[in-house]
């Protein structure tokens, strides 16, 4: 059976931005998805403008996401997009993936989900009934390294885990780049178009959704000092969290947007009682497991001895360095892929099917919640 | 002026290497070249799977390249690919291209070139006479900290270069997997599919390029010592070489088959009066700036400070990694923006035209010959 | 005028164990300190055996401590020990100190200084009223690097301190080696010679020390989860602590002896306004210096530019590593000097005063109790 | 049997070197050795101010080396230095290491050896007559790793070695610090003082000490390209040499002192059929064991899979840096080991035999004229 390209719609993505970039090279990398239309900007131009450069016509770079979708819904199905790809700011996340499930088109969305739990599940209910598909691209968790220790600690590689430390400093915000006309900075600051938190929203659901993907454990109780370190700041730009997760493991997590020359660091170390795998996103082709009175021993991507998931996420041989678009474009691929299944009516393979959806939306805004709620009561341990 | 997708077509690239792959996700990344034909293999069959997986109809799918070529190029314009990507051993990369560029197609080529000077010379005339584009994949020079380099010296940033050090060290050919069904093994230890060198003409060559492109400098003399430490090897696994560079410059390069462990650890170091730096393929996104007496300053590619030329060619914020795909797409990209330029009479930039060509091939394969011919030899210094 | 060394006594540091050597080697180094006698074990004949071994006469070697002490005390000036190092098991520190001092010999001590905050004050009165001096070896903090960083943030390098992150993970206890015949792992783990805590007194009071040293910042508040991962302990073998700091300063310590696989990679990472500054313990001859949007600079011990107390701090020229026994030493070598200088009736520099003491053994201790106090309770933040 | 502290003299090592004070460092670091007198200074007041400060009594801080050789020849054997140690610009080595073993003391020299190889001759006969012992300090191969990474290869690990790449590069030399007042500058690039060459005396001997002392292989030709790059340099300030040992293999060794910013990174590869072997003087607790299609394996000193005769020369439990100083101080403690066990009728164990001495400095004095020699000649390879 000849399959075709899936068809991509995006809304958001203007040309003055780097996340717009970013998802559709993702989306292009491996050659099974092709941009057909866009709602690149609520500025009109620049909407037209972001569609030439991307070799669309015109007639299909739409000046709001509700007429593309209203408008390509009633294109003819060899023509009209598959799904729609949203990287617009947070607030706008839910109406925009709620218009799309609507209209009958899978959805992959850009992180954190929304901002109500009853949102999230509206959302899921909408998938469900309009037997859609939902991608949240924590892109992260789509290194092949990470994969690979998933996999490892599910082989009980390292034994019972016992204690977990996942970090995320940046240093972009340490300067009040919001008074600027810095626009990322502008609207990540903005209760209303970010929500009630920054730093945790933003860069803490990585942490979370990394720690809970490797380890298969959950965040139970969360004991969080936020804080707003940029003057005049509503929201917070630092969180210093200690965490307690089922089966009795403790844990440490720590995310900043102020501090100064970090770039993007999310790393993990996992202790059990057997062993430890760390890793860090900023060297992300190599895992480290380290056993007590043992040589340590580093994984390299590309190597004979990776596990199938790993190799089934990686493009080229070992020592021949990928980076994040190659982890965004795993999540992209994956997403592609299911879609192409459901449309020929066959069941996709576990490869396929990983990748995080509307239930680590979920679980990135709870442990949002609880971390704001926590920091800013004088109890110890809050209950996710 | 509304821009269109350079068109390409592949020769080589059938599903079973990863060569092609390399060279088709480079070209999609960003969604400037779309794949319209190949002839992918001499099996007609792996041609047509590997041209279905790449949803590619079959009418396109040609089963050799003279077909290819011969029948595109009597499609109309509006149609027709705009050029050829050869991805095939070494010994076909000259008949191809000839019979592309005597076709009227610009021509992406994998390295090395050829066989001989004269081809590479008639390869050059051609593309002149044609008024053709010739991109030879030494990708390794495209990363941008590879540019950023090249401009830091061209600034004198390190002042006048005394030595350099570049490195190539491979183990993948330390067992004799030439004897096993190991395609890529194979070919590449055949004098007949791969010419007179394996290690100096498939690794070699990319040690040089480097070193000319970051240095501007040229190698004028080789002191070579090439082995064949595999069993019954026709052809050099090993390559050590001393260097003399014009303006008084020494250096050493070393490329190997055989570096048991090593991945492709390719990297240089330049000595200067005033400073050196340091540049590893395998940690790609950093550039190590050292003076004596100074503390030791490590760039770090997305920084604010980097030159434009490495901004050009990067995509992401600083701490998201890149690799080598980005480098290769760097190319791929420049290369089809100056078929645009051409195609709409507009002069390239300096930025796009900024990619490896015949020029760089021929070196390579002077280059190569040299050290074979200097290693045979009795005599200390061969002259280039 | 002409000086000599000083003679060291030493309690504790029979051959069996590592940190008695580690005391000698470190107070050799030099050549300012010479061992004149000693009460190494419990046991007379590894006593005698010890001293064998390092070249002392017998009748100098004594079966206890307080033996030594008193005969010590009746010697001739010219002949007897000028300080005691004790480098016993913690409970024993107390003790053993007092009778030193009380016999008007200055004292240098493993950390923790004791267990009572009655106790530090005792000692610290007794040294005020017989002139005697006390050193108390939280070496780390002696590394040049540290010094270095230290003066940096004195100097405003990185601006006002907003967030401090300070780990200790250690591996070794992972196994419950105090079932076994580990006399180091049995006495920490055993509250009758350890005291209230194990991790926390044993390598936390390192970060403590290591933070508050290296930016004249006070922890007021911790939030602490201490656990007991090995069965059956009685105390903690990790431990998790939120930080408020004096100046609103926030931060995380964790120490561990239970993340497998890690040696000891004690390490900071502190963040002001306007850069960062990062050390590991393990790697403790560079320091990193980054600043937003600017290139990462890294310090090299022995660096032409290094400060005037890091350098004298220093033993050998850039590139040739120093290790925690030169750390040690200078320690040593400092508390050594601060006592000629006492026999000299001179002032000591400000460079050799510089080796913590009773203050830094009591800050060690109200953290301890803090901690201990915290994690025990419901309470969210504790005072120190 | 009561054993005692070894005495040592020292020549040369005046308070304004470093080399002086690094050998004595290394002499006290573990307490058997004591320094009884010296000759430090051809300047008779730094001579006494040296030994005023290394706390010795006038009459024994000697005005020359002959006087101090003499005189001490004259006490009384309790009292009497056991040994010296050289520690004089090269072309000094020779007659004071004659003049002491002609006088009944062991020599412990810093390389190299002398100038000439009837001199070393004349030096090994005088030691085997007297029955005396000679060490010459190349202390890199006393780090435990090196003896680590001698063992692995001596029991096969890596299979039969291939290649060999061992680099010196430091840049002190970059700039012509010879014409202002530096000493150690002045005095190796002085022939009088320095012999033949600088570069591949002062460091390329180290690189060969090493290669050979790890593989227990032989260089048997080399090809050599030395170069001044300081302007009126008589002697060379960097080299390129290609090697051919014995057992088929090759190798590059390459040593410069104009390398802009390096510190003192002696480096090594070893590439055997089966594995790699890497060791890095600036990272000297690490070893890197690479086998292709294999986990990266790395070693870390202290581990408790370590070789026994690398836990012999290992202090401090893993984690804890350890450095040159210690190294050195291995090398000084297995010489002093072996005269007490000479003085005792002792046969010395393998373990403390195992430091360089005349025959070492023999192949380091062949290695550096083969490299002159070849340079200097148009011949492509010169045999040792």
């Amino acid at each position: 059976m000849q399959k075709r390209k899936m068809r991509m719609g995006m809304i958001g993505g203007g040309l003055e931005g780097f996340i717009g970039a970013t998802h559709r090279k993702a989306a292009f990398l491996d050659g099974h998805i092709e941009l057909v239309c866009g709602a690149f900007s609520s500025n009109a131009q620049t909407c037209i403008n972001t569609g030439e450069t991307l070799y669309l016509p015109k007639e299909r770079c739409y000046s709001s996401y509700i007429e593309m979708i209203k408008k390509e819904s009633l294109l003819h199905k060899d023509i009209r997009m598959d799904f729609v790809s949203i990287v617009t700011p947070n607030y706008l996340h839910y109406p925009m993936a709620k218009l799309a499930l609507e209209h009958g088109f899978h959805v992959i969305c850009d992180k954190p989900l929304c901002f109500k739990v009853e949102e999230a599940k509206e959302l899921e209910a909408l998938c469900k009934k309009k037997d859609l598909i939902f991608a949240l691209t924590h892109a992260y968790s789509s290194y092949p390294m990470v994969k690979q220790a998933r996999k490892m600690i599910a082989d009980n590689t390292i034994g019972k885990i016992r204690k977990i430390i996942v970090e995320y400093p940046q240093g972009w915000l340490s300067a009040s780049l919001e008074k600027t006309k810095h626009a990322q900075a502008a609207w990540r600051m903005n209760p209303k178009t970010a929500g009630i938190s920054c730093c945790v929203a933003d860069i803490g659901t990585h942490c979370l959704n990394l720690l809970e993907y490797i380890t298969a454990l959950e965040v139970q109780y969360v004991c969080a000092d936020l804080s707003s370190f940029g003057e005049g700041r509503l929201l917070d730009d630092d969180a210093n969290v200690l965490l307690r997760l089922n089966k009795g493991v403790k844990g440490i997590l720590h995310a900043s947007q102020i501090s100064q020359g970090e770039e993007n660091d999310l790393n993990i170390r996992i202790y059990g009682e057997e062993g430890s795998l760390s890793w860090s996103q900023m060297r992300p082709n190599t895992l480290s497991l380290k056993k007590q009175d043992h040589i340590t021993q580093t994984y390299s991507v590309g190597g004979a001895y990776m596990e199938d998931i790993a190799k089934y996420n990686t493009r080229l041989p070992a020592g021949h360095p990928e980076g994040l678009l190659e982890a965004f474009a795993n999540l992209y691929r994956n997403f592609a892929f299911c879609i192409q299944d459901k449309e020929n009516n066959q069941t996709s393979s576990k490869e396929n099917l990983d990748f995080p959806g509307i239930k680590e939306g979920l679980r990135g805004m709870i442990f949002t919640n609880a971390c704001v709620h926590n920091s800013n009561s004088g109890e110890k341990w809050t209950k996710l």
